[in-house]
């Protein structure tokens, strides 16, 4: 059988891939976090939908493996690109755990997080570039600070996931603080909150100015590199073409 | 009028947002490389096609630009995501030097060949990663190589576009002994070619096999980072999770 696990991208139907809807309208069975799986309720009524609530991502793909080995296709779904800190590796994990089975897993790319931001700043992401995560819940803070530290560095146009959450109040204003031994105070940057979604909200910013700036969650966050400017009120990183 | 700024995603339809087929739809007049606009033809009939070779980028934003000022809806279509590594923030600036026009750019974001490739492959990009051009037409080479360098020693998982040309057909080789400075040779490695098109061929490798391996400007390469590892023949960073 088939498990397809699904990239919805940033939250509107329309930016979802003709291949991942199909996907979804062949299989029998719905996997997800229930916010996602509202994205698409439209288009999955009468299938047997599975939700289970967030940090339950490993019963979720047990969940769905065993639903694909009873003989159902299956599709998991989760917002942005499945494969970008989302749940296909864990799926292909859990997978290999069970044995003598027929299920193929197909991985369907969606739009990312990065993509869609940087489409609605402008074009930031026009040269190299980084993403990186600013949860520390699977991830040393060591090792995100060295990250932030050694992008900078580099000269990447830093993309930031999960920049904020209650408990980590203060993690953007610390990523700030480092990128900036490394970056002008007045470094064209962007966030965007609620992308795709109602409530989307875009704003244009110094490097400076990020630092206290109130995100959530819901928000994507992109900091330039020493080329990047604006451009027309748009974040743009020259590609470096003479114009 | 509108410019559309359209990513077209890895190769095949189906692989396109419902967004950008709208888009495309509604557009009078297409731009864009001519293998780029032949992957469309079928959907473009009868609507006016502009394209010019390669390496005249700037020409193209300028016919893109006049179309729109002229009173036309018009795509300009590149492969992936326009706004990563693609023609979406020419096209701003191109459009910024003309005045009293009413022409609005709307960027719509393309699944990229981090996120095709990695489906492909497995899912490499769970964790922090960076996207680096091996390129050196546009981005001198010693930058290329520092960001190499710091992207390996701050443990991102690197995916490499343009990996390789007619020109540059030592330069993967040369990208692989630099990484090779701070992880180990048998480090867990894929590449792409010709992805969701004819003749997509994927190779699961080490780093000191994808040193030698032969690529071209048609393959994106994903170089894993210290705990990727290939989990039923598909290459898996893992994001933490114990399962």
């Amino acid at each position: 059988m088939k498990l397809y696990v699904v990239g919805l991208g940033p939250g509107e139907q329309s930016q979802m891939t003709v291949k991942a809807l199909e996907a979804i309208k062949n299989s029998d069975t719905i996997v997800g976090y229930g916010v996602y799986v509202d994205l698409i309720k439209d288009i999955v009524e009468g299938k047997e939908i599975i939700t289970t609530p967030m940090k339950k991502e490993v019963d979720r793909c047990h969940m769905a493996v065993k639903a694909a080995i009873s003989g159902k296709n299956v599709s998991m779904v989760s917002s942005g690109d499945a494969g970008i800190y989302g749940m296909a590796g864990l799926v292909i994990e859990v997978l290999s755990e069970y044995e003598n089975h027929n299920v193929e897993v197909e991985v369907i790319p969606g739009i990312t997080a990065a993509s869609s931001a940087s489409s609605v700043l402008g074009a930031p992401l026009t040269h190299d570039f980084a993403v990186i995560s600013l949860s520390d819940l699977l991830t040393p803070w060591e090792h995100i600070e060295k990250r932030l530290s050694l992008a900078s560095e580099a000269g990447f146009v830093i993309c930031l996931y999960n920049p904020s959450s209650k408990k980590r109040a203060d993690y953007l204003n610390k990523a700030c603080e480092i990128v900036m031994k490394n970056l002008p105070k007045d470094t064209p940057c962007g966030f965007v909150k609620n992308i795709a979604r109602e409530g989307q909200e875009s704003v244009i910013l110094t490097l400076e100015e990020l630092k206290d700036a109130k995100v959530d969650m819901f928000t994507t966050v992109v900091i330039g590199n020493r080329t990047t400017k604006i451009v027309d009120g748009k974040l743009v990183t020259p590609r470096g073409y003479n114009i």
